[in-house]
């Protein structure tokens, strides 16, 4: 794949032949023009259609895309729109880092801490068995349909492409602040599934097929882990360095400009270096976020903060823009549909086939897993409705699928027709997923939720109180014999083995105030520089 | 030059042979660590060394990239740093309209249009004048020493790309607070400096040269002119439909992200239109930033306000770091040495020749063109000394002038020698004029200014104030036959022939406020849709 020039292409995959230039301009000046008139217009008309139910930003983005792609076909004379072709170091390099660094910033964090065993047990652990039913679903039904003739490594890599979701759609249209459970879990399985997705991509290209045994999956299990471990310190560390420089420097003395550039500039080295290091750049990236929304954010002035926190989400959101008016263009680049070899008919039922398998899939863990995941909850337990949303959420398939699809199937100058034939399967996929499903999403999940009967705030029961576990447990001098309210108090070894997650909150809070905060800074920290009361949107943590 | 398929290279330049790869890692991604980190460590040190007198930005950037250019070397062993070559499309297209955008979204509007006549006079007259200037003496020193075979149009592309100023170092030095008549003059000059170099540059690749006369010559001219109105004009409505369409629209009812992305991408939007119809995009964005920054940015939100500041001055200065970064790395790519045929010697005398030229040509339009304009200003002369830094200002050669040169010397994949001797050159000028004029210019400030006695403030008189022109001509009711003060109202017919500037200044107040604001907001417009105090900070127009 490095040995190509033709790989190395400017910014917009310009693909060897150049169509006509206009009036000596270069093409991509001409690229570039068009794409941003297109965010221009996307914004707007996203703007226009905000209320209603049936429209959101990605599929608008995508459908004006494909609009685009037509158009230039049309002027073009059914030559190509091959200036338009998705270029997926493009999206690697600059387009998901501002998104999932965005995620990793703006998520509530006591939320997703809270709920981390399922957004884990989800994301990774679900996305391993969709990539084995998916990749065990196509091995069969395509060598039972006849079509396609494809090796191990190439069914484990459709495994993993049609593994990774894009659950933008759905959490554009849940409230974070009425179903905070379920958007948590929603929000941070989608990021999990897209790290796990892009590790198994990865492992599937580097193993060796000719000797796959038990070991060897061992081998895959333990790398797996191992890259996951090491890519989430990497963006911790980020984050920290980061913290520790303006904490210590305090940079605001001078300029608003170098506090803002550090912080995004070293979260997106962490990608950056991770990448360099065959790492999880996602991962890097989205706890450099989350540990710089706990230090470093706090450690700025007023003015940066709120910059970091718009430019961040502005950055974010012009990239998922963009990258849904890229797929829709790319769509009716017409090489691949010539090169594939498919009939209509086979090519539906193959898209058929992978839709259904990524439904099956999906169902064949969340509910097991999530059912699981209930019988250790003792509070919030997740009911039928907000697995059906959960399950629905990931069935929309986006550009990271789009993208892992070219870096399998279009490496080499020379595409195999089974090759293109694949790519044009995922481009259905993707389509179809994103409108369809994207566009029922909303009346579905309004259906859904207000439905069933809401659950009982009783059931909803709190967690041990912090207070609760303090008083538990280190201050036992101020514990009268007689105090009463023995009611509320839980017993102590009860407290640690029902509520772990309480316990560990407590002592985390304990270990952050006594040992980070005063290394890192962290909230409060411009209080005691400036001592004018924080104007900052205070998080929940 | 566009059909040559080496010039469509990734993002950073990564030119015909690659380098070894780290780890089957692409090139692009270990070069954009590089570049990340060293940014990262620029804005560090760039913090550090504030207080520091001859230390800057830009010379500590550039010192950076030379560094890290040598160690490349030395690990390629002497081979190449070839993958940190410049890209001048890079250049043209990513890098320096944010620089642009920032510097009329944040110029202080009124200062900048009362001293527009010598602005325009410096900027765009003095550069003709330096481009001529250089271009002679190239032409008749070069061959006196029998260096190098040009043409007449490389010789004026010469004169072109020597004429480009980079002013930033200046103007970090400079408070606009205290001397904002110098700023403003600095700044606008530069401002305009660029985009005139650049026009001439483009005419001078397009001009017949056979039948060069004096009809050629006025064609140019016209050419020139037209390009400077219809540039300006674009980036207006540019600026005017964004207006329009938040005050309109009003997008804050749902989101920050859409108007800062609304305003950013437009303003973008108006540079790459510029350039597709080869237009002057700097002059398009630097109006349209000026234009956003008098009505937009009044129309949206405090938050939206504050992050459209922030963020685009961050970019800006993220942009003119990474500038200087690739300069001072490309300057050691060694191919170019090794290519280009001139010995130590004859480099060293042309390069102190065009250096020479630099000077000579400044000062023959620095000195007599303020006095021209001083002749012409009832208050607020320039003195000596200010044109002293005026021309010091403008000895300072950039990227402007290394992406020009590559533009005209670099078009084909074999360069001849001559053509790297001229981009060596033109390497060797940036670097010692940044470097060592730059180092110098804070110091040299200082003593100018302050070792010279400060103007008497009764000198620096105020021009007449909206206030007499308003009572002198649109309300003659209430001018009673015996009010007194008759020594502070000034006679009509003088007021308009003497202080043209102040009557332009209120009919253009009556404009806006009767005929613009209504239609695309602006100052107040926000107060009067949220009924709360403005947060903002006020602009002084």
């Amino acid at each position: 794949m490095a040995s190509d020039p033709a790989r190395y292409l400017p910014l917009l995959g310009i693909v060897r032949s150049l169509p006509a230039i206009v009036r000596g301009v270069s093409v991509e000046v001409v690229a570039v023009t068009i794409f941003v008139a297109l965010l221009c217009v996307c914004v707007l008309i996203g703007h226009l259609l905000e209320e209603n139910r049936w429209a959101n930003e990605s599929t608008t983005a995508l459908i004006l895309g494909l609009c685009t792609g037509f158009l230039t076909l049309v002027f073009s004379k059914w030559h190509s729109s091959h200036f338009l072709s998705f270029d997926e170091e493009l999206f690697f390099i600059y387009l998901l880092p501002p998104i999932i660094f965005n995620a990793g910033f703006q998520v509530k964090k006591k939320q997703f801490f809270r709920n981390f065993s399922i957004i884990f047990l989800l994301g990774a652990v679900g996305t391993l068995i969709s990539f084995c039913f998916i990749s065990t679903g196509s091995y069969f039904l395509f060598k039972m349909i006849g079509v396609a003739s494809f090796g191990i490594q190439q069914y484990l890599a459709i495994g993993a492409i049609f593994s990774a979701t894009d659950s933008v759609c759905t959490l554009q249209v849940l409230n974070q602040d009425e179903t905070p459970l379920l958007y948590s879990v929603v929000f941070g399985e989608g990021v999990v599934n897209d790290a796990t997705s892009i590790v198994l991509f990865n492992a599937v290209q580097k193993l060796d097929f000719n000797n796959f045994d038990a070991v060897s999956a061992l081998k895959l299990l333990g790398t797996f882990l191992y890259l996951f471990f090491t890519s989430t310190a990497l963006g911790v560390a980020a984050g920290l360095l980061c913290a520790y420089i303006t904490k210590k420097l305090y940079f605001a003395r001078h300029s608003t400009n170098r506090e803002v550039a550090m912080m995004l500039l070293m979260a997106y080295l962490s990608y950056m270096l991770a990448q360099l290091c065959s790492l999880s750049g996602i991962l890097s990236i989205f706890f450099c976020g989350v540990v710089m929304s706990h230090y470093t954010w706090h450690n700025v002035t007023e003015r940066s903060r709120i910059t970091t926190r718009h430019a961040s989400a502005t950055i974010s959101f012009i990239a998922e823009t963009f990258i849904f008016l890229y797929v829709g263009m790319d769509a009716l680049d017409i090489d691949k549909w010539k090169q594939s070899n498919g009939s209509v008919r086979t090519t539906v039922t193959v898209s058929g086939i992978l839709l259904a398998l990524i439904m099956l899939g999906r169902a064949a863990f969340v509910f097991p897993l999530a059912n699981l995941a209930n019988f250790f909850r003792s509070n919030a337990k997740i009911d039928f409705s907000q697995q059906f949303i959960i399950w629905w959420s990931g069935l929309i398939r986006g550009a990271v699928t789009i993208a892992l699809s070219y870096e399998q199937f279009s490496t080499s100058s020379s595409t195999s027709s089974d090759d293109a034939f694949l790519i044009t399967n995922s481009i259905i996929v993707v389509l179809f997923s994103t409108v369809v499903f994207g566009s029922v999403t909303n009346p579905l999940i309004q259906v859904t939720l207000f439905r069933q009967s809401r659950p009982a705030p009783a059931a909803d029961m709190d967690p041990p109180s912090l207070e609760d576990i303090r008083l538990l447990f280190l201050e036992p001098a101020n514990r009268g014999v007689d105090e009463g309210g023995s009611n509320q108090r839980r017993s102590g070894v009860g407290l640690i083995i029902w509520h772990p997650t309480s316990a560990a909150h407590y002592f985390w809070r304990w270990f952050d105030d006594r040992f980070m905060r005063p290394v890192f800074g962290g909230r409060g920290f411009m209080r005691l520089i400036h001592g004018s009361p924080p104007h900052e949107e205070t998080e929940n943590v």
